[in-house]
């Protein structure tokens, strides 16, 4: 039975990149994957045309989706909205927490011709293969209870809550440790034991895990140590797993450190293999709509979509090797475009990957 | 009348580093600083004497200092302890809170003589010089409730309260400011306002204070970005200001861009002056005792005190002027020596100051 997949472009630069993806998408179809491609909106094009974010025919969509492949959500015509429940952002969040998507997987992986991008010396990052595995529905993003209010003298306040129970760090902590396992074989846990709770039973929890998967050597850092470690000497890293709030800052920092932002996808499943599959950089509404866009990140999140949630492997590796040797026939997108290399649209890009799928 | 100092030398290298910063203290004296010192001892070496990471009467004595010099708290032997409340790090986390030492100033600062150190490449960091103004006895370090819990069956949670109030934002804002009006005139407040309602009410606060401000050009980002800007294009930044949490990942990141976290020193006042002033790095448990520990973060750290709480900028100028010399005679701790420089201990490296002061 066919497969449903549907496709959420999104705001920004988001509808030009997903369209080369989806292009990629329908060279699998016509090798024989059988899937249905849908589409819909979310985000700020959502609250143009719904007045909210996500609206309740997409999420029904997306439920009865194998797979989704999101854009980017955002851009400043949305930013000046008072009513956070109206944001962009919100669409995307609703999504992660309605398909119950925990388990954030991103790559930070430098792509040999593109060494030079990277702002840190070639010696610090050449090789560099980092996986992040971020908790995505729980922690402080999702915490009750929120808002804002009042103390007695007038002054006001805003509050969140940092919460994660038992249960939910053990289900993202399997996810890192099969991957650790599938991997380097070294897992490091990150959290701020020595201040937050919350974290002091994350902690607990991974410890409690460890005796499960003997072949992984786990270890513990606290997130600001960990943050120096990824600029110093990131290669020390093989799996990382952490929360929702630090994940984000700490894939964000790792993924930055390949110099290529516009090179990484990202993945997040459920515990059905259903999932939900983006790059890892924004909307970048200041180039949207001019065929400056790097659609490789989209790509390779079909990539990711095609090993993850299809079980078709094989034809991630071939998405990922066509990838590959267009980078080494030097073609490139603005944003990693250098002398000596041909600069072309985001359509060119798109045309060249699946010319050599 | 004299100005009371006291000496919190802490765990780990934190005595060998202290005395080295103490006898530059001492030499100020000597040119006429009227200061009296005194010592006491706190963390982990407290824990082991009083049973508590900070004894009433060391923060009565706290109470009465007009500034204190802290070296570093931490280390394997207490990491076990399973009562947080009596953890080392709790024995800071009580003096900043209560001596109200909300504004804590992070300078990152590549010294030319060391920009062979950073793991970033030249072009990207040198002339690096940031200041990172972080909130230090509020957000989630310090919000109530917190703690841990158990559901309806049985699972167990651990939870903590991120919590800000209009008063707490405006008054790390004006040292913000203030700090961005008398450098380069920007500064970046750094938040997670599309997702988390107690940045809201900090953003809020940042764009009501700006008119107040005419000379300081405000600007805001979000956390994630903020961790990859400052990987990518770390001197686009001059101030940034930023809640405890946020400021706690961002400064060490800030840090480690100078490849030399063994020269910045840091500093925590509260609204009268009175300050702590410790080095930014830990207490490096491997390394103590050995002589190998830098003194210059917590030397630069006098500095500090000497121009934010004793009123002395001129003696803080020549500090900083002794450690240029060192530098430029080629002397190094083990952490920022390479072949051509000549490597010294700690009390070496101490000496030298002293010499050049
Ligand atoms: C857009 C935003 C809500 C989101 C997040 O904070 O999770 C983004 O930064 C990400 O990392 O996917
Ligand atoms: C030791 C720890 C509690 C402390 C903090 O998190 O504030 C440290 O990391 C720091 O930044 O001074």
């Amino acid at each position: 039975m066919s497969q449903h997949i549907l496709v959420l472009p999104g705001d920004g630069i988001g509808p030009e990149i997903t369209r080369e993806a989806v292009r990629v998408l329908e060279a699998c179809q016509a090798q024989g994957l059988d899937i249905t491609i849908e589409h819909d909106i979310v985000g700020g094009a959502a609250i143009d045309r719904h007045g909210v974010p996500l609206a309740d025919e997409t999420l029904e969509r997306a439920r009865r989706a194998q797979a989704i492949l999101l854009g980017a959500v955002g851009g400043p015509k949305w930013d000046t909205m008072e009513d956070i429940s109206k944001r962009p952002e919100k669409g995307l969040l609703a999504l992660r927490k309605e398909l119950n998507l925990f388990g954030n997987l991103r790559p930070a992986l430098l792509y040999p011709q593109l060494a030079e991008a990277s702002s840190l010396k070639p010696e610090v990052v050449s090789g560099l293969d980092i996986m992040i595995v971020r908790e995505l529905t729980g922690g402080i993003y999702f915490g009750q209870p929120r808002g804002f209010g009042e103390r007695e003298d007038g002054t006001r306040y805003g509050y969140n809550t940092y919460i994660y129970d038992e249960k939910e760090v053990e289900r993202i902590g399997r996810i890192a440790f099969d991957m650790a396992g599938k991997r380097g074989g070294r897992l490091c846990s990150v959290d701020k034991a020595n201040v937050l709770e919350a974290t002091i039973l994350w902690r607990e929890v991974m410890n409690r895990l460890a005796p499960e998967y003997p072949e992984v050597e786990l270890s513990h850092m606290y997130v600001d140590n960990a943050a120096m470690q990824l600029v110093r000497a990131p290669k020390q890293f093989d799996v990382i797993v952490t929360g929702n709030m630090f994940g984000d800052i700490l894939s964000d920092a790792a993924a930055m450190l390949t110099g290529s932002i516009g090179m990484l996808p990202s993945a997040s499943l459920n515990e059905h293999g259903c999932g939900m599959f983006e790059p890892c950089h924004g909307s970048a509404p200041d180039i949207a709509g001019q065929g400056l866009a790097n659609p490789l990140a989209t790509i390779l999140s079909v990539a990711m979509m095609l090993r993850y949630s299809l079980n078709a492997p094989a034809m991630a590796d071939r998405i990922e090797r066509a990838v590959g040797r267009v980078l080494d026939n030097n073609l490139r997108t603005a944003d990693i475009a250098y002398d000596g290399t041909r600069q072309v649209t985001t359509r060119e890009m798109g045309d060249a990957v699946v010319a050599a799928f």
